[in-house]
């Protein structure tokens, strides 16, 4: 069903878990970490970047897609997000708002901090989402 | 289906469409309105507010709930958004993000500048929430 | 110096500190308060407004700010703000910059919980403010 | 009177200048390029990236910023920040606040298309900051 083959499936995972090391988190001492698969093949790793002013915060997904962006990518096929717990965490809503720019179709697996996981694809995770298609000015 | 009758909801429509008054909206020129009506029965109106820092956006919706938390309000039954062209407009993720933190229920009404309308609740709209009850600090 | 009264000031304060018992900050508990005057007089209340992704939350001051633009303000005299402690609060640098669009001459009272206070104009707490006059699109 | 040769503050210009060429900035059609440099000599380039929600972008700083943090980098000597006018374009207030969180003694340097720039300090950018310091719970 997924695009990725098993073990780009476990890398992608391998990678998520890694990045929460360098998550910065003083505030809410929640670390998370995020890997985000190009099309062509390349993973960016992504943590959460707090602020003293919460709403500062930018979350580990949104780190991993603004790197990927500002390194000439547009197009993505997966994401991985973990965290310190087994809970399945899921993107928050500015950040699916966010990958919701660059495609419809991007799996993302809510990684478990023992490597299990669920997949979704954004579609489903952000029905009737308000996008490029909806800006007169674009 | 809906927990408002015909009446409410028409004036719910009546509001939003209104509160797109004083959209202030000078780089998008999108205007939103949306309204808010509290369990209670109390109606707040918002519009967007924009910036010449994008990043510092705030969405109609978003004003309509932080009028209603800081006047004492924190359980809401459901909110009309509008724009003025005829295209369902949906509240961004952002913004279900925002309205998470007070009840998966709220029914969210997508209005047409010709008052036609899709009704949604906000558990089919961002659903695996990423919400309260997620952060462990809480 | 300051373009209101003594009477005004106090009062500014009183609502400002007022404001903090609407305050939605389950996650830092640090409540904050804001009262802004516009230029005819009127004043909006404001609290912080937290949520479970820290990057959604929204400021006290930003709060009032959109309150006051959503019913039709667009011009300001002055904002208190205040927390629970003498430590001479001031706005963070999102508030800055959302107040920015309104105007540099924004006075700005950082209250202690014991009413005691500091001024200052939005124009030195925000030099060379990025602002409306540097976006070519508007 | 700054910390960086001039050969590094004319390669730290280059390296802004560069980051534009990614942007993503369909809304407002106005590029903007940093490049932040870590105590230890490393270059982190960043390019706005917006979104159709207007509050969901983040700005050129934010990104180069985030880059860093995510590969274990918490101390920074100097940004430099371009568009493609000669305006000396500051960071915006969101943007000044993002920074503080890492030290109040970062240089700033507002570079024109044609290479010319000013120069600041962000503790003068954000006089009266609110930082991790006035957060109780950190
Ligand atoms: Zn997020
Ligand atoms: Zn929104
Ligand atoms: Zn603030
Ligand atoms: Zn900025």
């Amino acid at each position: 069903m997924s695009a990725l083959t098993n073990d780009q499936i476990e890398e992608l995972i391998t990678q998520s878990l890694e990045a929460r090391n360098f998550s910065y988190s003083p505030y809410s001492k929640f670390r998370v970490g995020a890997a985000l698969r190009t099309v062509d093949g390349k993973i960016y790793q992504g943590c959460n970047v707090e602020n003293a002013s919460y709403g500062g915060a930018i979350c580990a997904e949104r780190t991993a897609f603004v790197k990927a962006v500002s390194e000439g990518h547009l197009r993505f096929l997966a994401i991985a997000v973990s965290c310190d717990f087994n809970q399945y965490i899921s993107p928050c809503g500015i950040c699916r708002q966010f990958m919701n720019e660059f495609g419809k179709n991007l799996e993302i697996f809510f990684v478990n901090a023992d490597r299990t996981y669920k997949r979704a694809v954004l579609a489903d995770l952000l029905p009737y989402a308000f996008g490029p298609e909806d800006m007169p000015s674009k």
